[in-house]
């Protein structure tokens, strides 16, 4: 098999057979198929996309470059959820207790990496003594007495996806649907999913823009999930706004235990009952949606989420106080109000804007190297739709420095006004179970 | 300027400015812009082709890339002719004579090249004595004296197009009108063409298998010449049959005497008499292509152009009585006869199949390395629309071994039958004047 006619193959629009793409994905994680050969047929794929079968084989053929997580003595159906990533995005805290709560097996790898805030590891870590070191016996044991547990990346999962990454992001081969679903689906899987529930976020703080790229992409991924015999769903929620009130760690722990004592933001706890009603269908533990949600519903109005949430963070080293108590998780120095200079209804708060203000700050990292600041952050008071009168706080800034100038400059920058009503923004636009 | 935002830029159908061409090209050559982002690129040209603007740019930056010979010192518009390439194609040799003995300067840089014969120096050095090491000084002067003159390559001419087509060759992307047409026009404006006439050659032995392709290429390096002053015409000719009789380096040489003493194969005679009419026309010789077209006639007729032949071979140390007798050319140590196994009208004579079949006598070079044997060859006697009887000699194999029987399967595998009348191949199909 020359790489030259597999290149020449895809360029003319024909489908790669499963051997053919096994042999691409092997040859180029052995070094043996070049880059220049790689980004050439990237690009191909980019013009000429991939079939459902095509783009099935490329998923199993990533997973399986390298190590793959058995979670066989795990009882039951391990579900992932998988989001595309946002601002504020507090959902994986609360649904790991939440669907743990109605017998879901959470067996969750997360990481740290870049972005507004840190990963769900580093919110995590706000809690005094929270560690994911765990030994794969632990973690198992873990998700096998109370069916939840976090631990931290580890082995050498998926290195094609890495290497394919890298180069497509040097390439302008990243926004191509199928090499997209195929990249996140096979992390999924070689972490040892059995069921997989996504969150495709759209909207400006989103890497999908529009509803329609969101579309396709979420109806890629159900259908490398299904074709690849991991039931998937998902569904489609805007990231236009920032989700919820926090943006930042410590912040959004406590949210997380809000909305788990049934208090939280509306828009988040709404996203975390249709999530975790897919997560407990796809689960096997309820038939329908509906049903699910009556399950999640319960497990919050009886308390039964908030103490798996307790018991998690015990098992893992932390102190579950915390609960009872958020002035326990790390405090920022200052606080300043950030009154409204305008008075109107506000029709935009641009959610990236948001995210970088919050980074600013230090709630994120902007590379490999950078320290999180875990106690400070952003809360917002207002969302899209709601009337602020002149004077009137839009959001509180946390802070360890007095000079915050920079992050009230963007967060301004961010908002924007109307005389008249504005709509609400949908949160959740489509559902996609098949 | 970042690559990987100049290839998002062409792979979203933009157009690119002549900085950013140049910048791609100068950082390739250069070793700057890495051969996966180039890869990416040229399948993003592929899909996305490239304006009239953007081809005239890149083959002026590719030109420019390295070394750019001077003609300067030699009077009147220096014109190259271009084939694309076929099997038994004798143009180069006749032409530069035949349009020399009408006024137009043919300051010809060639070279040996690969192929089912040799390249023009290796056809010219089948006369005993004839060489092409001449000095740049010699090389005008000859010019000057005699209006033709042929020079082997030096220099480090178009490196950026060298490169690019050895990344071509392995990423599936040879085939594309603009990158095609840009590595010609290059290589001829670097080897300091004022004008330049193409002979673009269609059917199963030629590069280009349509005429919808060819004409394509042709119209996209005309629009290249004359976006960069240099006057250029072509015209489409067809490569399903060899072009002439003679396939083989010594007996092409006999075919071009023939062909300048008026008295060579039709076909190979009206291409020489329509290309040389172009070389005329945009060398400013001529008005007019009848006007051209009369003079090469008179130059043929009065004896002037074989005339030039002889000096011109005395010029470069060969024996000029080559040319009355051709005895005098290396003669094969064996004839064998190829007699028709069947009687009809001759429907298909596969160009590519006999070239082959003259490579395998040794006419060619496979590689590099191989060794040119300058004697042998095939000479038909038929051609495609020609009825032949049981019996009959289609061709003569000229070799310097006694067994031919390879080549005589590959030359009566190479030719079909029909019972039926079979009209000629029209030899031309369109002239592009502009």
């Amino acid at each position: 098999m020359r790489m030259v006619d597999l290149i020449e193959k895809k360029r003319d629009g024909l489908e790669l057979s499963t051997e053919e793409i096994q042999h691409i994905v092997t040859g180029y994680t052995d070094g043996e198929i070049a880059d220049y050969q790689m980004s050439a047929f990237l690009m191909a794929v980019y013009f000429q996309n991939m079939s459902d079968r095509e783009r099935a084989d490329l998923t199993l053929a990533m997973a399986g470059s390298g190590d793959q997580i058995d979670l066989s003595a795990i009882e039951g159906v391990k579900v992932d959820k998988h989001s595309t990533g946002g601002v504020g995005d507090t959902t994986t805290l609360v649904l790991g207790p939440l669907v743990a709560a109605c017998g879901v097996p959470v067996a969750k790898m997360s990481g740290r990496g870049l972005g507004h805030t840190g990963g769900t590891i580093d919110k995590l870590e706000a809690i005094e003594g929270f560690h994911v070191e765990l030994s794969t016996e632990d973690f198992i044991k873990q998700v096998n007495d109370i069916k939840v547990a976090v631990i931290g990346q580890s082995g050498n999962l998926t290195p094609a996806d890495k290497k394919l990454y890298a180069l497509r992001d040097v390439t302008a081969t990243v926004n191509s649907i199928p090499l997209i679903a195929s990249s996140i689906m096979s992390k999924k899987i070689a972490a040892g999913a059995n069921a997989i529930v996504l969150d495709v976020k759209t909207g400006e703080g989103a890497f999908m823009k529009t509803e329609e790229d969101a579309k396709e992409l979420a109806h890629a991924m159900v259908g490398i999930g299904n074709a690849t015999g991991r039931k998937t769903m998902a569904i489609i929620s805007d990231m236009s706004q920032p989700l919820g009130f926090a943006i930042g760690n410590a912040l959004e722990v406590k949210e997380a235990i809000e909305t788990l004592q049934g208090k939280g933001p509306e828009d988040l706890t709404e996203l975390c009952l249709v999530l975790g009603s897919q997560m407990v269908v796809v689960g096997g533990k309820a038939a329908t949606l509906e049903e699910a949600r009556a399950m999640l519903v319960q497990a919050i109005e009886s308390g039964e989420a908030l103490r798996i949430f307790k018991q998690f963070i015990e098992s893992q080293g932390g102190n579950p106080a915390v609960v009872d108590d958020v002035n326990l998780l790390p405090q920022a120095a200052f606080k300043t109000e950030v009154p409204s200079k305008l008075e109107g209804y506000i029709s935009n708060m641009v959610a990236d804007d948001i995210g970088t203000a919050a980074m600013v700050l230090g709630a994120g990292r902007a590379t490999k190297e950078s320290e999180i600041d875990l106690a400070v952050g952003i809360v917002l008071h207002k969302k899209v739709g709601d009337f602020v009168g002149e004077g009137e706080s839009i959001a509180t800034v946390y802070s360890n420095t007095e000079d915050v100038a920079e992050c009230l400059d963007m967060l301004y920058n961010s908002v924007e006004y109307s005389s008249e009503p504005v709509e609400k923004i949908p949160l959740i636009s489509a559902v996609i179970t098949d």
